[in-house]
């Protein structure tokens, strides 16, 4: 189906993108050949940094003439192998194209090349007083993130990657370059191909350039941590918050599992209990004070045997420490043992009892596992650690059941790593016969299949 | 290159629909003819009123395989023919599919029936303390909306008629029933088709059942109205209200002209200055008063020549009424001519030079017109009052003359109306070649064009 690249090829990619930016060796090879996730290696042919949008065209367009597969790489901190170079091929690196192109400050925009991490953008954003919402926890690129939808904390008020762009240039598979969406933040002017290509994965096009949207630093923050008697008081409260307009800017719930590990660990402050943790941001203090009263209120309501609030900087520091320092922590207290972390989203009324059935999965199989998640947004993480091949089979077993719940639950087998190569399989309960319009999408677009082969459509085999 | 309705065609659809679902009645196809826009009137050859998704989705099978158009229709609020039968066929009423199918509370979700109209459903929400943010100001449809991306007042806050919405079933023109998007508020499993669907204006398929997102009805809600001395100081107004981090859910432009006409009309106590309407939504009432006080600072720092502020209900109404009903004051007020009314948006940055431009163009021609805005998002209406066909064209000429501006400003050429018939001719400048793409997909998923022929595309002649 692909052809190899040849000497030829290599000649080509260096005419395009100089000498310097195109390299077989194989420590640049092997540095490109897995992400974070528990995916295996699989080696490029080549590899390439383009440092202009026009030479990822121009790669794209030799590539396509010659059947040779391309999969863009952003820093490789995927969960999901969704930058893995499945079939070989160019594997193209992002990590010359990290400018940020034009700072839109009275538009609150900023246009960047896809290389630039989220967090080396926000360092270089803060003394226009804004930033760049979407926070993956990783130093994800810009790029990878928009390419993956990524999200994480803080969605529940400010979205996911998709909801923060307005504009893209993006690099097809026959070397026309596109622009798509607008930098006006209202168009109603045709077919939204922008979010056509955000969460797209690199199968479509590639994206060379993008305007997101920024949002202004918080004057003022505070912090909740709260611990309930059940799971159901835990999200009983999430909807409660939510409900009460006080516009949460996240909110995090972590099992009674977790919990216990963490302050085993660490000496962390926190009580086996299921435990929410809340941010909220506001413009003037008082705000969040009177807030404060709102959420102690609701809390006590729901029966909760902890709460702890502050809007003192050095304290939410203290109180969030447990929460943004989960995985660490994790991967500190079990030495000897790797990761896997499922990622799957419900409707919150569904939370309840996805955490209820991930609670029996574990009693009746017997392993370990930890629940971290996104609760404002329905988002669990199940995080397995495993010692060997048996325990990753297991662990990929459980996955696979609390897939099926959750697109039971009316909910998603992904809902912010991406499908990359361990979801593609579910895709057909998910989607239906719209994963027929997908393949058709993709068929027009990319007609020979180079872009990302491999990632998320369901493989023979897979 | 389309074929007529013949008898038999009707015959097919009295099978598919029932006789009480399909009319040939010439008041029938005139009460379907034409939108509020200024476009002309054209029939279609049936209107049929479909009353479940399945039924849809036959029409459309029967449709595409003898090659006759298709024109879905919500309630004709739209304001650029979008939903005119441009070329005869079959007008796809969905006046009896108002059902609210179900409330998700604890999720801040509806699922309903494409043709309830937006104000019908906020009153049925309303008992739940919710409701659907969106608002263009007439009673439009859900399905409407969603094809069309409307936006309108309070989308600075809640995002258009796209950021509303989370899970769509669409009937393709092959018949097929598809389901996109999730009830998961985060997804990233595959291509966001929900999106592609949203603002497609019933081209690529139609939309029969739509779950929205809701917001909870804000407990505190206050209005602020200042005039300033200038365009400039009235913009850099709304740019410092933004960025003060008070999210507000209304920041509404409206001219010097504008104002005047309003207060010689109505006794409207507004000077003719540029003036800005804002309001703010909030779970407490010291965080409105507080936030008074911000925004006062920042009104008096921009040089405010008035300011008006409350938090009381009747109050707020009585500050809003010009903004509310301008347009029926303003039609009021020129009994013997009809309205054409403009649609772009731009970069915030970029709208004093946008406004500016329109003041030069009025002033260049002497002509009348009036500019309201929704200024948080950039986006403006220009109102052209004419009485004839040498009007018209000299107001459709200006048009023109915006639209290029907004283009060259890094706007766009329809921020809410969409592109129906009017903004067709100008796509080519707005999207390049990524309007070739968007071909491309309309011929992938509606090869024989039967899906609203005429709209979004430019056509020869036009």
């Amino acid at each position: 189906m692909f052809n190899l690249v040849t000497a030829e090829i290599i000649n080509r990619l260096t005419e395009i993108l100089g000498v310097s930016s195109v390299s077989t060796a194989h420590a640049d090879i092997d540095l490109h050949a897995k992400d974070q996730s528990q995916h295996h290696a699989v080696p490029a042919e080549v590899v390439v940094w383009p440092t202009a949008a026009q030479q990822v065209a121009d790669v794209l367009k030799l590539a396509n003439e010659n059947r040779i597969p391309v999969t863009p790489w952003g820093v490789g901190t995927g969960l999901e192998g969704n930058s893995i170079p499945l079939h070989g091929g160019i594997l193209m690196s992002f990590e010359r194209m990290t400018n940020i192109i034009a700072v839109h400050a009275d538009d609150f925009q900023v246009t960047v090349e896809p290389g630039i991490g989220h967090k080396d953008l926000n360092a270089q954003l803060a003394r226009h007083g804004l930033f760049f919402p979407p926070d993956p926890g990783a130093n994800a690129t810009v790029g990878g993130m928009l390419a993956n939808n990524a999200a994480g904390i803080r969605t529940v008020k400010y979205g996911a990657s998709k909801d923060n762009v307005l504009r893209m240039q993006v690099a097809l598979a026959d070397g026309r370059l596109i622009n798509v969406g607008s930098r006006s933040v209202k168009q109603s002017a045709g077919y939204d191909l922008l979010h056509l290509f955000v969460g797209s994965e690199g199968t479509l096009g590639v994206i060379t350039q993008a305007t997101l949207k920024l949002v202004p630093v918080p004057t003022f923050m505070s912090a909740v941590v709260a611990g309930f008697p059940s799971v159901n008081a835990a999200v009983e409260t999430v909807v409660a918050v939510r409900g009460s307009g006080l516009d949460p800017a996240a909110l995090e719930f972590i099992d009674a599992a977790h919990c216990r590990m963490l302050s085993t660990t660490e000496g962390v402050d926190l009580a086996e209990n299921p435990t929410i943790f809340m941010e909220f941001h506001a413009a003037q203090e008082s705000t969040l004070a009177a807030g404060l009263e709102i959420v102690e209120e609701i809390c006590t309501e729901m029966g909760a045997l902890t709460f702890h609030a502050t809007t003192d900087i050095a304290e939410r520091k203290r109180l969030w420490h447990a929460r943004h320092h989960s995985y660490e922590i994790m991967v500190r207290s079990h030495p000897d043992k790797k990761f896997f972390i499922n990622d799957v989203a419900v409707p919150i009324s569904a939370y309840p009892e996805l955490i209820a059935y991930v609670e029996a999965l574990k009693a009746e199989h017997g392993i370990t596992a930890y629940m971290i998640g996104h609760a404002g947004d329905g988002n669990i993480h199940v995080e397995f650690p495993y010692a060997d091949d048996a325990g990753y089979q297991k662990a990929m077993e459980i996955n696979g059941l609390i897939v099926l719940k959750a697109l039971e639950l009316g909910g998603t087998c992904t809902g912010e790593h991406g499908v990359g190569i361990g979801k593609a399989k579910y895709l057909p309960a998910e989607h239906g016969e719209a994963l027929d319009v997908m393949r058709s999408i993709k068929q027009t677009l990319d007609p020979n299949g180079i872009l990302n082969p491999g990632k998320i459509f369901p493989q023979n085999g897979h």
